[in-house]
């Protein structure tokens, strides 16, 4: 008997001591990081509403409890009696039932009150009818990404418990080692902005965080190669963690898959279906720049079929000696500050991935509270010692000003900008904008992946700022369904229309200008003094967008492959800045600054040269910490 | 057809282009890093003096050259001829004739007479028979090492030129990567000493720098199963470089062969005689002592027959992009500093092994003169701030102070060392200082493997101290041969009689009291107050020796296995510093100071934690270099 059955043996033996008597255990297996039991009485399990969360205190495990399949009422008669027990302003649009696990996935527009207070309703499910609900939110605007993705997994999902039951069986063997050591090795993302890609490794477990490309320098990928990464043999690392899903720290988590990686990725869930999105469009704009992707699609469906989703402040093993805990970066949707902690009590890190301080929009500021932390690892971008932005108020001023001021000259205003994060803050601003008159009514047109990045935001709304979600759960309220926004879903026609029409504004990507319609943009409108150029995002080196900023007025015309043509910019250009997803040099100080605990050792990553000198340097000084600002290929030991 | 294949094609072509006409080329091949030429016609090749010096500069490459098989002359005629070319004062003891490459190796104990003024006398050896000459020392004092190392790799001929064809090839590959970076990772060593290993690695490269055990700590071995060493697979190490004999630094050597590793291991030819004998004696002492060895004798003898023995001074290509130079390191026979050249001029890393950096009886002081380094990693074994040593001078009075007072006593003298080095520049000090009537004339009793050592000592003149060595050649003169030196070749039955003896002297192994017959020596003489224990060398950390150093005075008597009973040491114990094979902290600073040019950056490893922290600190203030003080299984990289 292997030592994971012994474990498992023993788990059961604790179960049926702290269950009531007449409550049958079945079976008990691992299934990724959580503990499944199966009994032949869901009812009765279900009646103490309290005995699951003892048995994972006691256990310390998350746990989820399966009606044994050969109790199970039939699905239809299920589907009556649950459609009663859930009131009809909940909205259930779907139902499916898994005879296999015992579970019930039940799709509806407010998922809150399928679940009840407490997880009152869902209770009474399973009492009702002994299958155990899972609850997903229908998407209020219709996103292709979460129904591909929810189709996707619902076809895959007996390979998916396959491969849940071999990860949680990983995750639970002995420990082999009696060594103790926590090391950090950077494959990118130093001194550098881009392909971000970090191991955690101890004696037992190495775990790649983070595995992305670089914009604008895209033969630039993470030092996957050497042996402390998959140099090693790909089944040498235990685990993947993605902080949040921009391309320069996911772009290249498909690829782990085509090199025989086969573990699985933890992330939130948004940031799974963001990653599936992004993905799928890098594939796309390398195929229309005439470059050989380095992966195809089959391989963002093996990244989503491993992905583990995780919520925020749930603690989850992740390996014997390891275990992860997502927290809110305030970045984009989902993004997560991934904090280890290590051997029960040696270490804790802190990967801070991309993070904003303050609260803007659409997020809560990103969390530094934790339970201990001795090392960070802080990303960089704006930690130069000038690299203070406006505030958000007079940063929406100014833009205001801008949009006013091209609206009054006739011309229009071409916002680049990421897919994901400032495509919406900007919406929201403009929607606010709009609504209190400040600037005039006028089409907002979103075009590249913005409409879809913006449908995925509100089908996880619990990911947004308290006040956004509650405005959202509200159905009239929710800002991103506002008239004004206009889906540029007929191509070049369509732009064309637009750039010949009245004022308007226009979101597009690429937020760096390193391809997509922005392109086209440029060229429909680059020749047009009256109207403006407004950047309200990081323009990475490299990047054409960086170029810009700096004063380049040559545009590389043609739609994509043969850019052998230039045209003359004559269009105004202007940043405005303070809309970053980053925290400045301020905000990243303050992170710093307030967290709690104050780590001893910062590691500033994830900027130009100068900007994590600085950055570390800084913190160097003012808070006495010891700090690095490492090179790309180093390892750190910390214990 | 291969690119080395190609390359070999070329290199053909440049030969024939600058060889005489007349002078056929049958072959060209790579065996390890020289370049073997065939010829049919080796008489002619070896007219000219200076062809092949010619051939080496063109191509960058050290040259063999070798008869064609077929054009050999028999060799019972050959042998005659041989003998006759030879002057008789050469004293040649062996002829060994090797049809497959058509080399004669000739066994003399006046080697320089075989080899004439600027290999005169070869090429006229070649020229009258057309074999190759290689020209070895017959052994002054009879060495069972030296015997069995020739006798075996005679043995393995053909094994061995698969290995060495096959390691040429490898390293004469054509590069894979564009990329540029040059790494150290840390596997051992680091604030300790002891298990000294470490790997450079490149984009193309990864060599393994010693790999040793941790005396007093048997179970602390070197990190070899992490990704950067041999977790990615043992084949993916291109070479070993070993510095040094001592355990410390090559115990582990042979393990690596029986993880799989199978290429070459480079260092000097008296560092892989004192190689197999010290990993055989530990294989040894393990069993003595109850603890299964880590590999068996076998492996020993794998790792002789893919040792590639190089001189100082000589610049050998390892890989397509390291060229390694080993150079005198004046702490023990064969000692050397490893020297890499990385990428044609990218970088320049040297890693100090153990070093004496002034000259000592037996050695001339460390080579501290490089074309170019950048990085230095520098044993700090008296890198402490106090750890000044007195000068030799004064150590060898107060020395023979010890052992006049202790003789006058009727005491006997018992110096633990190990039994390579420090035995037999003790040994010098003594022949010395009776020849000179400083001290009584009495027997010298050698036990454990140091008579041995010394015979490998006579064997390789060339390595010793320049007027040390000039006294060996001169037959009359080799102060070892002095007859008051007794090899204790009769166990405990002669320990017991030399106990029970009037005064004398004993050197024994182990130098840091670990076992070895020190352990027996102790018991025979501990209770003893009028002799004395004498400490000669560095006693690490969790050793015996250092334990009694500091006053211990319960010795675990028993012989080897049962060290059930302990005994009161009645014994005076003396510690005489200024002998050792170390640079102490004057020394290493001098080292640093005169070092030309000097590094940009010193890792201080070899060394207890405080050693090494002072070192880099003190390097730091004093000659504002970046020093660092690394812990183990960290990896820093510097371009």
């Amino acid at each position: 008997m292997s030592r994971v059955d012994k474990k498992l043996e023993e788990i059961e033996e604790t179960i049926r001591n702290e269950v009531p008597a007449g409550i049958s255990i079945s079976d008990v297996t691992f299934e990724g990081p959580e503990l499944v039991i199966y009994t032949r009485d869901p009812k009765q399990f279900a009646q103490d509403g309290d005995l699951v969360r003892r048995l994972a205190s006691k256990l310390r495990k998350r746990i989820t409890v399966r009606p044994d399949p050969d109790v199970l009422m039939r699905p239809d008669d299920a589907r009556e009696q649950i459609q009663s027990v859930i009131p009809e302003e909940a909205g259930v649009t779907d139902l499916d039932f898994h005879a296999d696990t015992g579970e019930v996935v039940i799709e509806a527009e407010k998922p809150g009150l399928v679940i009840g207070r407490h997880g009152a309703t869902m209770r009474e499910i399973t009492q009702e009818v002994g299958w155990t609900p899972e609850v997903v939110r229908t998407p209020p605007i219709e996103s292709s990404t979460v129904q591909n993705v929810r189709n996707f997994l619902k076809q895959e999902r007996e390979e998916r418990r396959d491969i849940l039951e071999r990860i949680g069986r990983q995750i639970h063997r002995e420990e082999m080692s009696d060594d103790q050591w926590v090391r950090i090795t950077t494959l990118g993302c130093c001194r550098e902005v881009g392909r971000a890609a970090f191991i955690v490794s101890t004696p037992e477990t190495r775990v790649l965080v983070d595995c992305g490309d670089k914009p604008g320098a895209e033969g630039e990928v993470p030092y996957l190669q050497v042996p402390e990464a998959l140099g090693a043999g790909a089944s040498s690392l235990d685990a993947v963690v993605l902080t949040h899903a921009h391309l320069d720290h996911s772009a290249l988590i498909p690829l782990l898959f085509k090199y025989g990686y086969d573990g699985p990725i933890y992330t939130t869930e948004p940031t799974r279906d963001l990653m599936g999105l992004l993905t799928l469009d890098y594939l796309d704009v390398a195929a229309k720049e005439g470059r050989t992707p380095p992966y195809d699609s089959e391989m963002v469906r093996e990244a989503i079929k491993h992905t583990i989703p995780i919520e925020y402040g749930d603690v989850t093993d992740i390996s014997p000696d390891i275990k992860l805990t997502l927290h809110n970066a305030g970045h984009i949707l989902g993004s997560s500050i991934a904090h280890f902690h290590i051997g029960d009590g040696l270490y804790n890190v802190a990967f801070s991935g991309d993070i904003h301080y303050e609260d803007t929009r659409l997020f809560n500021g990103a969390v530094n509270e934790f339970p201990r932390v001795e090392t960070l690892v802080l990303e960089s971008t704006y930690g130069g010692r000038n690299d203070y932005q406006t505030d958000q108020e007079d940063s929406e001023e100014k833009l205001k000003e801008v949009i006013n001021d091209t609206y009054e000259k006739g011309g229009k205003i071409l916002i680049p900008a990421f897919a994901v994060g400032r495509s919406q803050e900007i919406m929201l601003v403009l929607e606010e904008a709009m609504r209190k008159g400040d600037i005039p009514e006028m089409p907002v047109h979103l075009d590249g992946m913005i409409w879809e990045a913006t449908a995925i935001h509100t089908t996880y709304p619990e990911y947004l700022r308290d006040d956004l979600r509650d405005r959202i759960f509200h159905e009239d309220e929710n800002p991103f369904l506002a008239e004004q926004f206009n889906h540029i879903d007929g191509g070049e026609e369509e732009r064309q229309e637009v750039a010949d029409d009245d004022p308007a504004i226009i979101l597009s990507t690429s937020g760096m200008v390193t391809g997509g319609p922005i392109m086209s943009w440029l060229e429909h409108l680059g020749g047009d003094p009256d109207s403006k150029l407004v950047f309200v995002g990081y323009q990475a080196q490299g990047t054409l967008g960086r170029r810009i900023q700096n004063g380049w007025d040559e545009i590389p015309v043609g739609n994509g492959t043969g850019r052998s043509n230039t045209m003359k910019m004559r269009m105004d250009v202007e940043t405005v800045d303070g809309f970053s997803g980053h925290a400045d040099r301020q905000g990243l100080e303050n992170f710093v600054k307030t967290m709690n605990p104050r780590p001893e050792k910062v590691l500033c990553v994830h900027g130009d040269e100068s900007s994590v000198q600085d950055l570390s340097s800084a913190l160097y000084h003012e808070y006495n910490m010891r700090t690095f600002a490492p090179k790309n290929l180093e390892t750190f030991r910390f214990i």
